[in-house]
């Protein structure tokens, strides 16, 4: 058995996406990811996903040429390959990643977004090779399946007219009765049972009347809302406590850690984050402030599924809850956040995932809901099959663009539909 | 490939052991350990070892039973199994583990400890049968060696007489000449480059010449000294003044997070922990406190190498330094700390060993210090291999005690020299 790499592949894709609406404007109809394949020695090839903006694809191409010659089972070294790429300063300082709305960019976190993608390939492989899933490289898990929570948008029924893409099928949803039609077709076609709303797109009073009509259609299940800091601690204060009777909890009201610990120290709703504390730097200040009450992990920015792990010992070892974040992502990812979430103890919440609102994929088969779960792979490695011709067609829609699609900007989609469009400053109410 | 486990094996053994001093007491001429195997279905067996007394064998035996049929990849659901299996009230309840010093004693801490023999044994086990190495299981090393240190303890020249014993061949260490010397046959011995005296044993003025001494002799040399909590604040902080330009860290100078914490307000002489840190649970108190700049991390106390890797990271996310703490052990735990400290990232501190302080050992070869490091091995497993010969012969001994030595007890084997001898009551100085 030959663990070595002996290739690796980048293929930057286009995927479609809806027009989903957040606080910084509207999903474009194509968004850039990024697959990752390496290629052992013995043939065996394994398979990651991540962002696939320019900025990460400029950090992979020279971190894919350094993976050559190591091995596949060596992914505490992937961490000390992260560290000799050099990245443009120029490409983070003082930038905000608009599109995945995590907080300040730093080299960093552009770093282990890299590092995730190739960690899940080489697991993947690794798998295969040694004929074991992924969860059981993990240390095996602790349930058979994950459960998953529909994330609803506020969205528009189309893409702007005259701009190229893909119809989908969900309607528009922009006001409660629409949310609750989309809740209710979540429910109809994959059984979940929790419900999260997008929210900080329209003034926080339409927002709570729309939690409220889920609390009514769906009494008794739990609900989310996620301004993405949209809003000033007053505000965040005020819709705590309209809600929150019918809150599991609140994510990202506020933005930082220090405005997000003064609303914390004022509401019994449990505030959820994945804005203030996006990397392990950030963990000490939230904790001992006792900012946050739940942390959403997101394998991505987190460098892979092995510190999520150690993410979810440290959430467990200060009384922190733990569950998963989501951003745009095909069924690569997918598979991979349930391996991981597999193994985590104390998982009290139904994880985050777009997957549904993806209608293309990469795979042979996609991966199925049901009751709300995603059933975790017994199969070697992740349990997935890349679908090459599928893989193609998406790149080469990469390839065909002109760059206008390349870096996912919400708030430049937003303009194509409002010229006057500005990324609101926050907080916005 | 079948990793059920088909088989388990407990070997409880007494393992001779010099009359090492310290503030309980003295070690006793033979220590218990217990050796587990676990033997997949397809006749693979992984070795692993822990506590040896009583409480942890009657632990031991029905997690044993339990583990038929499981699989040794599955290491998260050891810790199912821990929770299944009770613990008698009675052996734990305001008790305190005399022979480990490990602070106040729990169900979850004995728990814990047992795991840690079967999590190694499983991870042996798991890596003979893929090919790996465990350091590989564990995602890999990312250091070729791991640096100890040489652990100093005041001793006698033997133990009392009439009492059946091995004879050591270190003489005695009672003063700081004698402390000295020893050192410099542990450097002569093994090439070790650091040096911790186990203090609480002597009036404060005579362990800080013994250091002063140390420091004369080793000039630049990393020193530290452990009295196992035997210490008052203002004593404490009087040894940090007097020490504080050689010492590396001032491990456990006084008992509970509190009065660490005092101590570390008003020094400057970073504060290591293997007493008021010793589970998940103590971490927030002490962290949030500021209590310890060190935690010495020990795979028993935890709960294995992956739990290891995981309170590591935790520090790391506090800025807080990791090393490793050592209580009597053989080369199985020896090769399992090099395996998972070769993993630890910022591992900044060599880690503690008895191991040179053992004479018997139950492997066919012992492991080797080489210029104080002990390499990692990329056999398969932890690169180990029983002797059963020795084993047995050990065994044996367990056998034909009448009870007096099957639980380590530092007072009571102090008592055979000193009638009068209680264990001292805390700050003792």
């Amino acid at each position: 058995m030959n663990l070595t790499i002996a290739e690796v592949r980048l293929t930057p894709i286009l995927v479609a996406d809806p027009p989903l609406l957040n606080t910084q404007g509207v999903h474009q109809p194509y968004t850039p990811r990024l697959i990752v394949e390496v290629v052992t020695a013995d043939g065996i090839t394994g398979v990651g996903e991540t962002y696939g903006d320019t900025k990460y694809l400029d950090l992979a191409r020279p971190f894919a040429e350094r993976l050559k010659g190591r091995r596949v089972s060596d992914l505490n070294g992937l961490f000390t390959v992260a560290d000799e790429v050099a990245v443009d300063a120029s490409e983070v300082e003082n930038a905000v990643d608009v599109g995945g709305l995590r907080g300040v960019q730093t080299a960093d976190k552009l770093r282990l977004s890299v590092v995730s993608g190739f960690e899940v390939a080489c697991l993947d492989a690794l798998g295969k090779a040694l004929g074991l899933p992924v969860h059981a490289l993990l240390g095996g898990k602790v349930r058979d399946a994950v459960e998953y929570s529909a994330y609803l948008f506020y969205k528009w029924a189309g893409h702007p007219e005259g701009v190229p893409a893909e119809q989908d099928d969900w309607g528009a949803a922009v006001d409660p009765a629409g949310v609750v039609e989309q809740a209710r077709r979540f429910t109809e076609r994959y059984g979940f049972t929790s419900f999260k709303l997008k929210g900080g797109v329209f003034p926080p009073d339409e927002e709570i009347a729309a939690v409220r009509a889920l609390a009514e259609a769906f009494p008794g299940h739990p609900l989310r809302l996620d301004p993405n800091g949209a809003w000033s601690v007053e505000t965040s204060l005020r819709v705590a406590e309209e809600l929150g009777d019918v809150l599991e909890y609140l994510e990202d009201p506020t933005l930082g850690t220090s405005a997000m610990a003064e609303v914390a120290a004022k509401t019994g709703v449990p505030l959820a984050t994945n804005m203030c504390v996006t990397t392990f730097a950030e963990i000490k200040e939230a904790f001992t402030k006792d900012a946050v009450q739940v942390v959403l992990s997101d394998h991505h920015y987190w460098g892979g599924l092995r510190n999520t792990q150690q993410l979810a010992a440290v959430c467990r070892a200060f009384g922190v809850g733990v569950s998963m974040h989501s951003n745009t992502h095909l069924g690569v990812s997918l598979a991979a956040m349930t391996h991981v979430a597999a193994t985590v103890p104390d998982l009290h919440h139904a994880c985050d995932s777009h997957y549904p609102w993806q209608s293309e994929d990469v795979l042979t088969e996609r991966l199925a809901f049901e009751g709300g779960r995603v059933a975790v792979s017994d199969a070697p490695g992740l349990g997935v099959e890349l679908d090459r011709e599928r893989l193609a067609v998406l790149h080469r829609r990469w390839l065909a663009d002109d760059g206008a699609l390349r870096d996912r900007d919400d708030a430049a989609a937003m303009r194509i539909a409002d010229p006057r469009w500005v990324t609101p400053s926050v907080p916005r109410w």
